[in-house]
């Protein structure tokens, strides 16, 4: 079994936001060598996700929208922001896109539909966050 | 490590619908002789899901009411419909729902609990879609 | 490959209730051996969840009331109920917080960010449940 490792850095000057992580995540498995495996990408902070969907900006804008119908950024509304913090909204989008993905790699690359495209989510943007690769197999 | 990769096909006559495909992944994770591993099992596009919950029609027809109200159908709510699409719900109800599942190969089955069954789960149907199920181990 | 395959058991006293499993996922890496892989978490019910967030009593009565206003208990709306149950909800709270986490293990070690914690969520308690531990690796 052979594996890799590798962590990504990201500071979004914005609250919310979505990057396309995919090319980073391509020279991972690249830089493996690994042919047949799995690889996870998964968020080290609980206010932000790493989810699977279409690099398109219109989409993006809708999930900005909807995520804050159904989780509102105002801090009053969250029993979390007693502790001082503002992002308690931010938890809770993050568990709607979810923390992780896990991708099948097949003759040494993604093994993906036509526009599956992995993305890093931010809701608590303007400080370093991280996420993690890694990728196990042969 | 022994692994295995396979597609799943599908071509549902409707927009949204559930397929019980534990009996396809049961056959693969056979065919692989893996006795002890991991088991991915994911859709390949992004306006649908593969999710683990009960084979129970009227829970699926909880799930449609559900996932219309929280992501309603309406073309005109969706600003990824401007590119020609009429899909922008299914990108939302597929995150609801989820990508994939990760399920445990224990004694060369799926190490399942009592109600625990995989669905495909079709978003904006009526066109070919595929699912990947992967396993990795020995 | 390595591999070591674990069951927690739980019996909730509250319908609702989040609680947090990391200590023991800890000790079954370390009974492992197993310094590099993939480490799975699962619900083995489907009225249950495993996910990953802040191990903060303000954030969990947020989680408790937002999921209860995404998916409500009366069980008078969901066709499910008329099997005989009484926990429609629950498979519905189950998907928002997902099912499972898989999580990096690097030298031996959860390769976790700094407020990750991993939470066994019950719907539907005031019953025995189980969730799984396996990992694999090197």
């Amino acid at each position: 079994m052979k594996s890799i490792t590798r962590y990504l850095s990201f500071t979004i000057d914005k609250r919310m936001a979505f990057v396309n992580i995919t090319p980073d995540v391509q020279s991972i498995v690249r830089e493996s060598g690994i042919r047949d495996g799995l690889c996870l990408v998964n968020a080290m902070h609980i206010t932000a996700s790493v989810f699977i969907n279409d690099d398109e900006p219109g989409l993006h804008a809708d999930y900005e929208d909807w995520l804050e119908k159904l989780a509102p950024h105002d801090p009053s509304l969250y029993r979390h922001n007693r502790t001082g913090e503002d992002n308690g909204d931010a938890h809770h989008k993050r568990q709607i896109m979810g923390r992780e993905v896990v991708v099948a790699i097949t003759e040494g690359e993604l093994d993906f539909g036509p526009w599956e495209q992995i993305f890093y989510g931010e809701f608590d943007g303007r400080r370093p966050k991280r996420a993690l690769v890694k990728i196990i197999g042969e």
